[in-house]
């Protein structure tokens, strides 16, 4: 179960930091230190001990982190451990940028089931996979125990297909559609938003 | 000149108060709250009001904010009542989508140059543009005074390729790749890893 006690912005960035252990062990470091990951992250050690500290001792006093054993640990916490399926609703250049992402599998997800109401794409083969008519959601995603979706539909449906995503048994929302969604507190959704970003560094240009 | 007295976190809202501004005005109103947007938001009223009271004073106590007025000021102090040029590095599927997006321009931006470093991609078009070379990088971005990148290259590329956007001008970098850009400090990444996304939400399920 999670533990709700620890502050949603810890949880943030423990995938930041197994990333960067994922990369260290690429480059042959098998032992790391919070000195060592501040410095490649621009955070402060104290930051990495602290956000780690929640969680047990990971490491000793003057010998570091083991990095494969960190990343185990990071891993069962965050419950990429195994790997979630994931439903992904519209299959524009977007859905298909996504449907070909080799970035999913190896840090714990995969997508499972594709959607999208265009005539012409229902029925289609993305990869693998075949593309439902969004009228199929709520059979699908309950058949196959879906708990996560990724939401890669124009904004002025988003809201309405989410409210269905929910109702379906989604849980988790990754959402790159440009608004902000509506949805039960229980349920969790992180936006992506380019122009978010680069809106606000044009404010430092 | 940026204001580098109001706080980071601060500006990173301001465009979500703008897209909201913006599809407020596509629903036809005219005049909103901050309880209104705050409501939309999940944020509450005194945060929006707080955070828009370092640029000045954008409603009247009971009258609320004029939806059009508030947007030309938000854009303003954001400078995205311009169009900015950008440079998109990486030319695979998600090049390809973030090449056929159209939602930069409404919102401030426009990419003016492709870059990738694959032969049979090189002199092809995508959409209106042609793909150079990444070693025309510095010539083609000093040319065109461009300040901002997209980086969509493979993790292991691309400290490389963002040391030499930075070298060529770049200020403000929107990064697709899954891992931290150490940068001069007076240069801005955005990261943009939808798995750091995935994964800080799985800890919930």
């Amino acid at each position: 179960m999670a533990d709700h006690s620890v502050p949603e912005i810890v949880i943030g960035r423990l995938p930041i930091y197994l990333r960067t252990l994922e990369l260290f062990a690429k480059e042959g470091k098998t032992i790391t230190s919070s000195q060592e990951l501040g410095e490649r992250l621009g955070f402060s050690s104290a930051q990495i001990r602290k956000d780690l500290s929640f969680f047990g001792e990971f490491g000793k006093q003057g010998t570091g982190y083991n990095i494969e054993y960190l990343q185990e640990q990071l891993r069962e916490i965050l419950k990429v451990d195994r790997v979630w399926g994931m439903a992904l609703v519209g299959a524009g250049d977007l859905g298909h940028a996504l449907a070909h992402y080799r970035g999913f599998e190896p840090r714990g997800f995969r997508l499972a089931a594709i959607f999208d109401n265009a005539p012409e794409k229902i029925g289609t083969r993305i990869g693998d996979l075949r593309v439902h008519a969004i009228a199929d959601l709520p059979r699908v995603l309950r058949e196959m125990k879906l708990k996560i979706a990724i939401l890669a539909v124009p904004a002025d449906v988003a809201q309405n297909i989410a409210h269905q995503l929910v109702e379906a048994g989604i849980c988790a929302i990754l959402n790159y559609a440009p608004l902000h969604l509506t949805v039960p507190a229980r349920v969790k959704v992180y936006d992506i938003d380019p122009v978010v970003g680069l809106q606000g560094m044009a404010y430092y240009l």
